[in-house]
């Protein structure tokens, strides 16, 4: 991308409309563009200074045009490197409770888990109160890395009571949902879940496994799922801000 | 909080749990200090060697417990100075669809909005879509910062038919919801909403409207309001990540 832009003349911008402001001008050619594929995802954007030339107008103007497509989230910076182009974001629906693959699956992605641990430890004070035992308790914990057609997605860290747990883990849990364990082999009927839904930036361990940069855009999400009064599933899902978003309609009564 | 940290001898590690690994309890002794106030909101945490001394632990074991602590949202970085407390997260609830005020109001807090802008734009490609018409047709804008106790917690960037802005921003939007005055003054019939949840990083801009750090973590709503099939307000929420969160129930069918 960096050769194509490098050596180009001034390039009048071609929006008809004449009474956009300057930078919203800039954003929306560079926006068509990124669209278009002219910059695919993952490729460098030109550096400021390419696009000062490109399109005859000041830095400010660049920076602008800029902040509004990182503010929308089709480009991303990596300090001390420049702009890079986001990819077009999976999304999953919040509108009833589903299973990655089951949710990733039905809008045609592939999917797979890789199990990165399998164990009892000791309850957190909020793991404890979540699952209703006693801080210090047995509990098994899942850690699974979710794929995406081949890129890791998410890291999902799960906690369930222990003896379930460990019938869980007899399963492939690299091509199947624990929700539809729970509920096909296991005979459980799961109701609901409550979710919170947060940002964090990633630290380097979850910067690693993910394969974005330290300090990239996570979702957060807290999930408690239930079948009827009985917690059997919490989970701390971190997925890629870059890469992803839920989607959800809401009522106003 | 460094001084009543620096001078401390070892800390025995009282967590009564034997079996868990020295960094879950390294990390839940902090926990409790975090949450019982003895490291109150926005202090920073104690240095990496002062609880390397503290806790007799390595660095490792530290680093481990920190990293813990910040993917649960209770800490975060600040390059090259630190750990640092978060607030306790404010949350809205998305079972329904509800204006700030009406939302943050009902859990006691005290809300208000700082109108930035308010004016008719070019309508890009994206507003236009939303809003069922053409691109560089005029729009209205409305750029408000909304506070929580004082605090900026979002900016809300929204866009509206150019007559309905018109008669909106007549209204007194300091204190009154967008949604209010839409139903009550002028008599539409606010049904539902299509809401895109994702996660991205604070660019210079935001992170100074919002008063966090650059790079900062937050969220990003876009959010298209309707009364019945007419879409009327099309919404970017710049939410801060480190104060706030949403919340939700979903059932399994």
């Amino acid at each position: 991308m960096k050769d194509s832009t490098a050596s180009s003349q001034v390039v009048p911008l071609t929006n008809s409309v004449v009474n956009m402001p300057l930078y919203t001008q800039v954003r929306e050619a560079l926006r068509e563009q990124i669209l278009d594929g002219t910059y695919p995802p993952h490729s460098q954007m030109p550096s400021e200074a390419q696009m000062i030339r490109q399109y005859g107008v000041s830095r400010i103007t660049v920076r602008q045009a800029l902040g509004d497509l990182q503010k929308e989230g089709l480009i991303f910076k990596v300090m001390g490197k420049g702009s890079f182009v986001s990819k077009p974001k999976a999304f999953q629906s919040l509108s009833k409770l589903q299973g990655f693959n089951e949710a990733m699956g039905q809008s045609g992605y592939e999917t797979h888990a890789r199990v990165l641990s399998a164990k009892v430890v000791a309850a957190t004070v909020q793991v404890a109160s979540r699952l209703h035992i006693k801080p210090g308790e047995p509990v098994f914990e899942l850690q699974r890395l979710r794929f995406l057609n081949r890129e890791p997605l998410s890291l999902d860290v799960s906690y369930f009571p222990q003896t379930l747990g460990e019938r869980l883990v007899q399963e492939d849990l690299a091509v199947r949902d624990v929700f539809a364990i729970l509920e096909n082999d296991l005979g459980h009927n799961l109701t609901h879940a409550d979710l919170q839904i947060e940002a964090i930036t990633a630290d380097e361990t979850l910067a690693h496994q993910l394969r974005v940069n330290e300090g990239s855009a996570l979702l957060r999400m807290e999930r408690l799922t239930h079948a009827g009064e009985v917690p059997l599933d919490f989970e701390y899902l971190y997925l890629r801000g870059d890469a992803f978003q839920y989607r959800l309609r809401i009522n106003r009564s």
